[in-house]
């Protein structure tokens, strides 16, 4: 009999239920995204569901009709009834028996969560503090992908250090982004990101702070910077989808402007809210 | 009320089970081994058991004590009876809602499944075609995690060409391994496979090819060698645990030993079989 055992318990395979069969946790065979609301609205829903079928075609898994996607998002988050929330949702390539390969003909797998968005003001009002982190991730960071481990032991690495968030450096010593932002720069009255290559995610926000940077007049450019210039910048911020704009104020050892927010993260933060 | 939603079914969080939020679906965020037996007599345990927990301390999972590993492999086997056994199984560092870092308590998952190894004789007989795909993995390969989607999207273009695996090759052209196989070459009479690295996994079918190696004598040498090299090897051959040394006959587009398993191959075939 092929059996299969959860923890201390052994049970026929037959028994299983689909979300341990899942490819998602066999390979991390799947894609996501994370999108929020404010004050009731969905922000952007349309980009994020964009990318995710960029990401699903990418990996090539079929069967997922995105305008039902799209709906789905909309009726969980109708029926969470959350004004300020956190919706997460992945597709997966289905569940079976673990292989390697699997029939075209699987069926995908949906999951989705609406949380309430834990708001922490003070993160925008102090800053944070960030720590780098060798970028060991896989070579298609532009598809969001389930294969996270490396974020997660930046993350934990950051923790260690008391910082909120993992900066990742390459191994020529540029900064790719952040474990689970994007990581912008100013210097002098320029906007610095690294360019959108197959080592970076399309960041959503990125978009919507280049558009901001944009509307007050600030010059973009988009060119690699190092770990050490970074530590030099004038400002430094992240991008990310739940918070938008967090201004970073420590970077490694080194202080960001006497550890206050700067003038353009705070002009573009409030630029940004205008897309709301 | 924070809701999920399950292909298009609505319900509270409070309502999923563990394994929907098992932080192995959300990042891969766990380590695994299939171990094989022989005639109801599982190979190599101790060595798969001591490779999981160098697993688990690389990525910091702790609170799994690994002789219950042992056992419960052992239990799992006993109860499913079946003398040619695949026995797969991982943890992951827990269930919880989806946060990159999560609480230092948190108690792991264990998943372990016992199934009928698929035996094709015809495989070792013949040999199989390898199809080359650009190592696209994470920089610490030597950890058997849960971020497979590299080695998955491998596979599926192998599948697509008609072949039964997929060989990695770095940006500089060397082959690191296979997409889930050890990879080895004949070149005149020495056996020659890229060192353990950062980028390799230790394969423990690997570690007894090398010692058949030194039983019957031959010379063995690690060290890296390009695809262009082994398009024009003397024998090239997969280690695995499942299926121990297949032999391969199609490299990409060019044929080895015009189509037929070599001697040596066979040589350390018949010398890896005292081993069980």
């Amino acid at each position: 009999m092929q059996v299969a055992m959860i923890q201390d318990k052994i049970m026929p395979v037959e028994e299983l239920g689909p979300a341990y069969l899942d490819r998602g946790v066999f390979f991390g065979d799947g894609v996501y995204e994370v999108v929020r609301s404010y004050n009731g609205r969905i922000f952007s829903l349309d980009e994020h569901i964009q990318r995710f079928a960029r990401s699903l075609a990418a990996i090539e898994i079929t069967g997922i009709e995105i305008d039902r996607v799209r709906r789905r998002v909309q009726k969980a988050f109708s029926a969470a009834g959350i004004e300020n929330a956190k919706i997460y949702f992945h597709a997966t390539r289905g569940s079976g028996l673990r292989s390697h390969v699997c029939d075209e003909g699987l069926a995908p797998n949906f999951f989705l969560t609406v949380t309430e968005l834990e708001d922490k003001p003070e993160v925008k009002t102090n800053g944070i503090a960030v720590s780098t982190y060798p970028d060991l991730r896989w070579k298609r960071c532009d598809i969001k992908s389930l294969n996270l481990l490396p974020n997660v032991l930046a993350r934990m690495d950051a923790e260690k250090k008391g910082c909120e968030e993992a900066v990742f450096v390459d191994d020529d010593g540029f900064i790719t982004e952040g474990a689970a932002s994007g990581f912008l720069a100013v210097f002098g009255d320029r906007l610095h990101t690294a360019p959108l290559t197959a080592n970076i995610l399309p960041s959503i926000t990125r978009m919507f702070v280049i558009k901001a940077a944009g509307n007050i007049g600030m010059e973009v450019v988009e060119e690699s910077f190092t770990a050490e210039q970074a530590g030099g910048a004038d400002e430094l911020f992240l991008a990310v989808t739940t918070k938008d704009i967090v201004p970073v104020v420590r970077f490694d050892d080194k202080t960001i402007r006497e550890g206050r927010p700067g003038k353009y993260t705070r002009l573009l933060a409030e630029e940004f809210r205008s897309f709301i």
